[in-house]
């Protein structure tokens, strides 16, 4: 009598395990859930065939896209989206963290440094971070250009201590990732620059997204690049409405009256520092990741209209990221690499839509 | 008996009143310097007619890339040079300021808000700005892949006091750049994104250039996205040698004897802060840029090899930019544009080379 299956297991084997288990849990009706961690396997091509097997299987998909359950992000979703910084007119994140810096840990499995395993700076940082980005902002990209670089293609194996061993050992994932694009909402210039290897910045926090708006600014700053996995602190400074809730305009699960945007005084000009000090991000994020999952099970929250199944949660607050959602990601990171490769522009406007596959 | 030429005029004259001069001033055997004000004109065809025109004619050239001769970009590009931060491997640039935002004075003449004169966001804020980041870098661009955006294609006139007059006026030139791009020597990752309008951050300078190395980082930063005419603040965390001055490997002028690199004691890791608190960067670049004429011309700092002419500054601390600096920094500018409209990543490797145009 399983409700649940929770894949965790390394990226590459998700394929050759999940679509025999959606066709031997059909024996058990009770089977409502699926949780996937990201990334949902190596390749586009996998996550497609992964995404139809388990939409065909009418299984609530989920996958740990769970930076979308971080406070800090929650809280920058909701001032954005209720307009405290005006319209967003541009972005730029920067990232230092992760595996593919100059050394090695001895212990360190070999298939992280391969391309091809779905763990790599451009699926897993960038992914992961990218997701944020666009839940926070509500808006998926139109146009991208990226540019992939393994600098360092050879790594020196380090021991318990930090110390070279004196022994070198190839790498083929990238090591830096430069990222341009352009918000389908608003047509918002977003820059992203991610370095792998150890953080290592001494004037600028290893994780930081600027978020401006006409009417203020959001920063988010964290000690490694990963945004899903770190404590921040939000940093806000804007308007504020003459004290009146302002209408929630990107969540409609949310009963909260509208109110008109004229009502703000601009002369009240706020200031917001945000952080959990004991916050374990890690295991937070996570945490409410799983409580969200229950929340719609049980419909804790008491929302009446609340559907049978999520099978996007994309910009809703309420719900969790599914296998739809992560299916955009993994669009949006093979678009990276086809831009790198192809050295152009790529038009995605396209990728965020619904794929028919069970027609 | 004139020696020295200064053009200080609107950009979109300089093609029409530099061509007749080189022509007339034939008649005045003193001439030597022409002295040029960034940007050297509307668009690359006419800059490289004035450079043939000026190399043709003998003189020496000077522009107005005044970045060059700020204390603080020469501090960085000296800790760079005597490799206090080991070798580059990521840079990040952002900048805010400018006329180009939503509100318009109405004192301001419109031909800088008219593409087609040589007074926009790419070729004035990004072409002062990604000169002295080549300059500290001692390094021209292999790839570059950009968008440029015109997202405020009308703005509001403010009048003396900075309140709208409720007219409306459009705008051609653009109001935000994103440029990426690696650094041709050692293939360093460069994200730049540069916005118009006056400057707004609240979290984050409006000027921050982020130099990572393998050994330290430097950090510049202003308060307006012009590091040409800035007061800026240099932070700098790296190693230093063991009280032993470093060779200076980015100017053939300094008679320092080398040192090696292997004297490093990698346990001594420093830091500076360098800010000049009543520095007028306004008047003291330039200053220094004509200091530098004067050096040249009277050889001040009796350097025994000084060369007759410079024909192009480069990367060398000695001297000023010439015409020909001036002319790479517009190719780059022009590839910008290219790589927006044509959506591709350019390869630049090849826009620093000097033209044989006196053949």
């Amino acid at each position: 009598m399983v409700d649940m299956i929770v894949i965790s297991i390394q990226t590459s084997y998700h394929y050759s395990v999940i679509l025999p288990l959606l066709e031997y849990s059909k024996s058990n009706p009770n089977l409502k859930y699926l949780f996937l961690e990201w990334a949902m396997a190596c390749n586009l091509d996998q996550a497609e065939q992964i995404y139809k097997a388990a939409a065909n299987r009418g299984l609530q998909t989920i996958v740990s896209l769970q930076g979308r359950k971080s406070p800090y992000i929650l809280r920058a979703k909701e001032l954005i989206s209720q307009g405290h910084i005006g319209e967003i007119n541009s972005i730029e994140l920067t990232g230092n963290g992760g595996w593919y810096g100059y050394d090695r840990p001895n212990k360190s499995p070999n298939y992280i440094y391969e391309m091809g395993n779905g763990n790599d700076l451009v699926t897993n940082t960038f992914g992961h971070t990218i997701d944020i980005l666009q839940y926070m902002t509500g808006s998926y990209f139109s146009k991208i250009s990226s540019m992939v670089f393994n600098n360092i293609p050879e790594q020196d194996i380090v021991d318990d201590h930090g110390q070279k061993t004196g022994q070198k050992v190839k790498k083929s994932v990238p090591d830096h990732l430069l990222f341009q694009g352009t918000l389908m909402r608003g047509n918002v210039p977003v820059s992203c620059s991610i370095k792998g290897g150890k953080p290592t910045k001494k004037f600028t926090k290893n994780l930081v997204i600027d978020i401006h708006g006409t009417k203020g600014d959001v920063k988010l700053e964290g000690d490694a690049g990963f945004a899903e996995i770190s404590n921040l602190v939000l940093y806000y400074s804007g308007i504020r409405a003459n004290d009146v809730p302002i209408a929630n305009n990107g969540d409609k699960y949310n009963t909260q009256p509208k109110t008109d945007m004229n009502m703000y005084d601009a002369g009240k000009e706020i200031m917001e520092v945000y952080h959990l000090t004991n916050y374990n991000a890690v295991l937070g994020n996570i945490f409410r990741l799983y409580e969200s999952i229950a929340d719609f099970h049980y419909n804790t929250k008491k929302i009446p209209s609340l559907p049978s199944q999520f099978l996007l949660q994309g910009f809703e607050f309420e719900g969790f990221p599914t296998f739809m959602d992560a299916l955009i990601v993994h669009r949006l990171v093979d678009s990276v690499y086809q831009s790198h490769l192809l050295g152009s522009t790529l038009d995605v406007t396209n990728i965020s839509q619904l794929p028919n596959f069970t027609a």
